[in-house]
């Protein structure tokens, strides 16, 4: 009786496995085919249209843009935006010199999904990318596949850069691209004229440098020049480009982990390695607009700084809860720089919320361009909020992490819906679901890290929330991907 | 072939079973002998020798100590620690009347620990106790027996109740002990003559309330009266003994979760549901000066307010990195409040280190009481620091959470010796681990939130407080109760 248990028990757990095996195996064989042929055709023709509609080298009105992003950077790392022990006196002057955004969140608290909704205007989930993605080689990329994550970007998905080549920019990428390492997901193949950099993270394997679709160096590679290569090739390029428009991408690899700074800077700030690495930053930043400025192009380019998420293991949240990775303040709260001069006044900080995806929507409105028809695109323009009156268009913001929506912000209130259990210290994740935490309404006004739940005190505000997150919730379910035919 | 490795799988496997079992069965029969039998005697020699030396019933010049302990509540829960949600006017008063000490420590980052230092002057893993210890009933205290932890405070231990108690002090706890839920080691075991209160947390099962060793209120209670039953009791034993000098030990079970409060507060306040417990808990402080006021015990009694450990779902960690349960300093930072008319000039904020392992030591000194001489206090008083000139005792403090040291602290710097992985986000266990996170050194006096890791720049202090660690967790693993003798 017992024998034959244990024999059926072992026949079963072997089927068992073999049947996963094969069904994993037909996943992964299947798996490249996350594209959607209508709208790859419609992407073509929207591009194809706004060619049609403008050719900026017609003209001379079109700015530069230049988009710094970096990489893990919190909201309290820059002297502007209240830190103390880490010198930025080039960001400080910029941030003087142009608007400083208090309430700006990037559009996931991760790297991968960050940049996916930051590039496209549409929140990670609609642009088919709302998870971290690893190297291809990595166990966890088959794993992704075979559960059906998307490991990069798909090739129906419209860029900022997409747009801004279609017109007629001049498109050049330095620095860390992240939303996929292979074809058809890769910076060139997604707008850019031009890539020097990383595939991902500088905590992934292998870590090369590509220009282009070419390896230049071959992991493993000596950190502590990357940030000054990456500024190297930056000014390169604006010198190359600086007679056409362009557009200018460059997102750091630092200050992610693992930290290394380069030794001009090594062992100067008070805020140990982290600090140096930033302030190895904060010259780059420097030199970028010192290029511009050398080549008169400072009067008519737009500069935007900012960071993909929170801060990590080190980093200052500026006072907000919680860290990378999580859906609280800390986690999506971060410091949002932009820079014209001649065309934005200086000295300006706005309070009003905005969001990695209204980069989209704001520089298409910047170049009078329409959007594309067949999508809904989640960002709003925020160019007169810039230019004009300082006002949001948004009545709301929404945070993703993963594929899960935890969280809506109206101008005062944030709704929590749950504490998301991986973002839950372990030791705490059994009392997490047996006290099933939340919902929590926050009255962001006078509880800025989050401590004091008030949804009793204002029922009808988590009425308002909930039914936010409700109909967010089916629109994504019906439509998760948001094609509007 | 296939066949035979299944069966002997399942036979190895049954056989693993009943080994543990047993193993199981003989630990769970050998558990309760954790007393060491010398120092039982020892600890008896004390308390009969202080007893003879001092007699506080001869004398008027002996004060009353009042120790008001809140439950989870942190740093930036009071209005005069920062807090602009929340109101805490009697709070207030009381802080600006006499001390606020703005870097005190409890002892651990969680409820069972910190109490067992704080009442005996040792850090828990000293004291026999540094885990958090649940319900005999629940399965996790079976868990804990077989893997050798202790689930209540050891009888060879000495409380600031005992001795306080054995000089002819009427001793009277009112409020949440945590200590353990059987004797030896209940309220009444460890020097209170009386008590009413609860055994564990409020989220805990069954959660009766006790007059000394009788249920008086069974399993499910309701706990909006909570605050105020003991506010009752609090006043009841202040007027029952007046006339001579008593030790009042006040634990509240607020604000720990399940929140809930009067219905005189319910709503009120701007901290929404957990802002009314914290102004329901304001009230009862007010309360019980009101007693000692009207029964003119003021000018003689001294009154220390201080909580547990950080704040863990909700509540303000007034801008300190983490919560509940984590050693960086939102878990152990919590708010100290000394009031002592007449004796202590108001208005004194001081910013020397302090800790809950200090009370013990201080009270002695106040008495001017021999500490016990078979074992290693840990604390040292702060008698000088709060009468006189504002300087701490203190060289560095620990940080431990259950067993493990993970930090120790000076005047500037703070080392972490590493991440404490079950206080990582559930997600980032995997990274945590690969990367190793730490040794980190902080400098307090620059980088309040622990942001910025300065080990490279001050390699000298991280060689000295990593050699302060090592001596202290030699100085554990050699003799870990501290025995002298």
């Amino acid at each position: 009786m017992v024998k034959s248990f244990f024999k059926w028990l072992g026949v079963g757990l072997a089927s068992l496995c073999i049947v996963a095996i094969l069904v994993a195996l037909v996943r992964l064989s299947f798996y490249e085919q996350l594209e959607n042929n209508i709208h790859l055709a419609e992407k073509k023709d929207y591009l194809k249209k706004i060619a049609q509609k403008v050719s900026v080298s017609d003209s001379k009105g079109y700015p530069n843009v230049v988009l710094i992003l970096f990489d893990d950077m919190g909201y309290g790392d820059i002297g502007s935006f209240g830190n103390t022990s880490i010198a930025t006196p080039n960001l400080d002057t910029i941030a003087d010199q142009g608007i400083k955004l208090t309430n700006y969140y990037s559009p996931s608290p991760v790297c991968t999904p960050s940049r996916a909704a930051m590039l496209t205007g549409r929140y990670a989930p609609r642009a088919g990318l709302p998870n971290l993605i690893m190297p291809s080689e990595h166990l966890m990329t088959s794993i992704q596949k075979i559960s059906g994550d998307n490991v990069r970007l798909p090739a129906d998905e419209i860029t900022i850069a997409e747009t801004l080549q279609a017109v007629g920019y001049r498109t050049g990428m330095v620095g860390k691209w992240h939303l996929g390492d292979h074809s058809p997901s890769l910076p060139n193949d997604f707008g850019f004229d031009y890539f020097f950099g990383a595939h991902y993270s500088n905590d992934m394997a292998p870590f090369s440098i590509y220009r282009n679709r070419n390896i230049v160096d071959k992991h493993p590679i000596d950190q502590t020049t990357l940030t000054s290569r990456f500024t190297e090739e930056a000014v390169n390029f604006i010198e190359k480009n600086k007679d056409e428009p362009f557009f200018l991408y460059m997102p750091h690899n630092f200050p992610h982990v693992p930290l290394s700074s380069s030794g001009e800077q090594k062992g100067k700030s008070l805020g140990g390695l982290y600090g140096d690495v930033v302030e190895d930053l904060d010259n780059s930043v420097a030199t970028v607009i010192h290029a511009l400025k050398a080549n008169k192009l400072d009067d008519n380019t737009l500069v935007i700084i900012t960071s993909d998420n929170g801060p990590w293991w080190e980093g200052g949240s500026g006072g907000f809860r919680s860290r990378k990775g999580d859906t609280f303040e800390g986690g999506m709260r971060v410091p949002f720089i932009v820079w014209w001069p001649g065309t934005i006044d200086g000295r300006q900080e706005i309070d009003g919320m905005a969001s990695g995806i209204d980069l989209f929507p704001t520089i298409l409105d910047i170049l009078d361009l329409p959007q594309p028809s067949d999508r809904s695109i989640d960002g709003l323009s925020i160019k007169n909020m810039l230019l004009d009156n300082g006002k949001t268009p948004h009545k709301s913001l929404y945070y993703y992490t993963d594929e899960d929506l935890f969280a809506v912000r109206t101008e005062r209130f944030k709704y929590h819906v749950r504490r998301p259990i991986v973002h839950t210290a372990a030791w705490q994740v059994p009392f997490a679901v047996a006290m099933n935490q939340g919902p929590w309404l926050f009255d962001l006004d006078r509880d800025k890290d989050e401590s004091y739940n008030v949804s009793e005190k204002y029922p009808e505000q988590v009425r308002r929330l909930q039914n936010l997150m409700d109909q967010r919730n089916l629109e994504m379910s019906e439509n998760p991907r948001g094609w509007l035919h």
